[in-house]
C-alpha cells in the first residue's frame, strides 16, 4: 500500500470548522447547532467510534454561536473519549436510562445558552436525520422555554461541502486504495465465482490496500449488462457474456471514496461494448465540465448531451453524481434544478449511466476535487475498454 | 469456511412476520405500521441494499393491519427490487426530488388505509429513529387528515425480539465464523503491529470465514488492560504487557454476531490475569442464568454477584449484555430495571466487565439463544486463560 496520511485532525482544523460554523449560524440566525449523527459529531469533534452501530444511546454535540466552546452531552461511557479529543465541555449521564436518556441534560444545556435569536438548528432537513427517538426530541422541544427548534441542515451541508486539504488527502488516499483494489481483482476473480465471493474478495483487497472500513461494496452482474444497481450481491454465479459491476465506498479516517468499475466475463457483446464506450465518453465530458464557475447542473448537462447524442434513454437514478466526504453521498447533486456553483475544495462523483436493450444498464463513476483552475482526478481513470475476466 | 445457510428467507417466513405484526397492531390499537430504517424494512420485505449508506432517499414500508398486503412507497430506482421481492404493492416516485421526496405519495397512501383506530405506528420510541427529514415527517403528519402518528416501536421490538429458526441459523453462522476468525488472529498478529493493522487483519479473517460484512470491529489496547471500549482503533502499537481487546459485529444475510476476545501481548501481569479470570467466571454465571423463566435482570444479577464477590467496582457501560439480530444491539438489556422474561428464540449477549487498578478494564462477551430448557451457546467459548501473542 502507498503511504497513508494518518488518522486524526489537528486542533487548528477543528477551530477552523467551528469558526466557519459561527459565520453560518449568524447568517441563518441560529444561537446554536445541535448535531446527533456520526458524520456531524465527527466533523466537529473527531470522535470516531464504532459504537454508533448500536442504537441504544444518543449522543449530542452543541455548538453555540458565542465563543469557542463545543459542548458534548454524551453517555458516561463516552465522556473520557470526548475529553481526550479536546472538546471544551463534557456533560454526561449514565446511559442507557430509557426514561431519560439525555433528555433533561440536553434540555438544561440548551436553556442555559446565551440567547440572541432564540433559534437552535438541528439535522432536520435535506438528507438529514436526527439520531434520537422522536418522542425524546419532542420532550426536548416541549421543555425548551421558548427556544425554537429549526432546520440547521443548510448550515451543516454548506459547511461540509468545501473540504480542507487534510480532508481531501483522506479522500485521495481512499480513492487510490480502491483504484488499486479494483485492479487487483482482475487476477483474483474467475468465471463461476458468485457475487458474494466477489464482494468478499473486493473487501479483502480494499483492506490489503490500507482502507479502514468497507461499508459499501455493491456487486451486481447480468448478461450483457445489469438490470439494476441497488440490490446485491446475490448468489448469482458469473458466466460467459456477463458484465460484473462493483461499486465501492471504502473509508480512510472516516472519509469515503465512491466509484464503480465494470468487468467483462469472457465474451462481451457489441451492445454492452458500445454502451460502455458511450458512458466512458460521457464521463470524459463530465470531468471536463467540473470546474469553478460551472454549476452541478452544467456537469449533468455535459454528460446528458453525450448520452442523448448516442440515443440513450434516461436512467431512474435521478442524478449523475453528487458530493462525497464523511458520507458516501452528500449534497449537492449533479442534476437539473440543482444549481450549486462549483468551488475549489468541493469533492464530487461524476456518474453517468445508460439503459439499453430494454433493461440493461452500464454505469460509470469517477471522483474529483475541484481546484482553482479545473479539477484533480482522485481515482485512477477506468480504461476505455472494459477489463476482462477469464 | 463451514457451510453457510444461504441468503434470503422464504415467502412463508415473511407471512409469519406480518401475521405476528397484525396481532401486535390490534393489541396496540394501530391501523398500520410505517417503517423507514434498514433493519425494519429488511425484516418485513427482505430488501437488502447497500444504498442505505446514502442519506439522499427515504424509503417507506407500510404494513396495514387489515390483510396480507405490504405497501412499498419507494424511490423509482428501488421499485423493481421490491416487486421482485414479492412485496404486494409498490408505489414509487422519481427521487431525489427535494421539494417532495415521497411526502405526498406516502401521505396519500396513509389517508387511503382502512381506519379503525385512526393511529399509525412509527419508529418513534426506544432505540428507534425515523429515517427521513423531520421537516418532511411533519408535513406527512400535518396532512394526515386526522390520523394520529404514534410510537410503534414497542410492537416492532416485541416482534423482532423472538427469532425464528431461520434467523437463528444466520446468527449461529456469523458467531461461528467470528469465533474462527478470532482464533486465526493468534498466528497473524505480532508485537509491533498497530491497532489499525489488527483491525484490517480481523476484518480479512472474518471475510475469509464467510461473513458478508464487517460493520463493527473495535480494536483497543492498553498496558495491563484497556482504558475504554468505545473509541478505536488507533495507531497505538502493541507492546509487551499489553492486553488487546477486539469486539466484533459481523453479519451474515443481515444478521449480526456481537462478541469480543482478549489477547495478551507477551507478558500478562497478575492484576490483568486475575481480572480476566473473574470476568470469565462471571460469564459462566451469566450463561447459567440465561434460561426461560428468568428475566434480563436475573442475568445481570448473576454476573454482578461474581464481580462484587471479587471486589470489582462497576463499569459505566450501564448493562451487561443485550439482544442482537438485525442490529448489533437490540432490546432488551441485561440490567436492573429491565424485567424482560426470557423466552425460547431470544438471542442475547452475555457481557460482564470489570474495572481494576483505577482505570483498567477487562470485558468478556458471548452470544446465546434461549432454548426450551436453557440456552445454546452460539459462540465458541473463550478460553479461561487469555490467548497469547508473541
Amino acid at each position: 500500500m502507498t503511504s497513508a496520511p494518518g488518522h486524526g485532525f489537528s486542533a487548528v482544523e477543528f477551530e477552523q470548522r467551528v469558526t466557519r460554523a459561527h459565520a453560518l449560524m449568524l447568517e441563518l440566525k441560529l444561537d446554536a447547532l445541535v448535531v446527533t449523527t456520526p458524520p456531524n459529531v465527527r466533523y466537529f469533534t473527531g470522535f470516531a467510534s464504532q459504537f454508533w452501530e448500536s442504537p441504544t444511546r444518543p449522543w449530542f454535540i452543541v455548538i453555540p454561536r458565542d465563543g469557542p466552546t463545543r459542548i458534548a452531552v454524551v453517555p458516561e461511557i463516552g465522556a473520557p473519549a470526548f475529553a481526550a479529543a479536546g472538546v471544551e465541555a463534557v456533560r454526561s449521564w449514565p446511559a442507557p436510562r430509557p426514561h431519560d436518556d439525555g433528555v433533561s441534560l440536553l434540555g438544561q444545556t440548551l436553556r442555559e445558552l446565551p440567547r440572541r435569536f432564540g433559534r437552535i438548528g438541528w439535522e432536520m432537513g435535506r438528507e438529514s436525520v436526527i439520531r434520537m427517538p422522536l418522542t425524546d426530541f419532542d420532550r426536548v422541544r416541549d421543555a425548551s422555554a421558548g427556544l425554537e427548534m429549526v432546520d440547521g441542515s443548510p448550515a451543516l451541508w454548506r459547511l461540509r461541502q468545501v473540504k480542507s486539504d487534510a480532508e481531501i488527502a483522506r479522500i485521495r488516499f481512499a480513492c487510490g486504495a480502491a483504484s488499486r483494489a479494483f485492479e487487483r481483482l482482475i487476477g483474483r476473480l474467475a468465471p463461476g465465482d458468485d457475487e458474494w465471493r466477489a464482494s468478499r474478495l473486493m473487501r479483502s483487497a480494499l483492506l490489503d490496500e490500507g482502507v479502514d472500513t468497507t461499508p459499501f461494496v455493491a456487486v451486481i452482474s447480468g448478461r450483457g449488462g445489469y438490470p439494476q444497481i441497488i440490490a446485491g450481491p446475490s448468489e448469482r454465479r458469473l458466466g460467459d457474456g456477463d458484465v460484473l459491476f462493483i461499486d465501492t465506498g471504502a473509508t480512510y479516517d472516516g472519509y469515503f471514496c465512491d466509484f464503480d468499475r465494470n468487468y467483462a466475463i469472457g465474451t462481451l457483446d457489441d451492445a454492452a461494448r458500445r454502451a460502455h464506450d458511450v458512458v466512458w465518453t460521457a464521463t470524459e465530458a463530465g470531468l471536463d465540465a467540473a470546474r469553478p464557475g460551472a454549476t452541478t447542473s452544467d456537469v449533468f448537462r455535459a454528460m446528458a448531451a453525450v448520452l442523448e447524442a448516442a440515443g440513450s434513454r434516461g436512467l431512474n437514478v435521478g442524478r449523475m453524481g453528487h458530493g462525497l466526504g464523511l458520507q458516501l453521498t452528500e449534497p449537492p447533486s449533479n442534476m437539473l434544478g440543482d444549481e450549486t456553483p462549483l468551488e475549489p475544495g468541493m469533492v464530487l462523483t461524476v456518474e453517468p449511466g445508460m439503459q439499453f436493450n430494454d433493461d440493461r444498464l452500464i454505469v460509470h463513476e469517477e471522483n474529483v476535487v475541484i481546484t482553482d483552475d479545473g479539477n484533480e482526478l482522485l481515482t485512477r481513470r477506468a480504461p476505455r475498454e472494459m477489463w476482462r475476466i477469464g
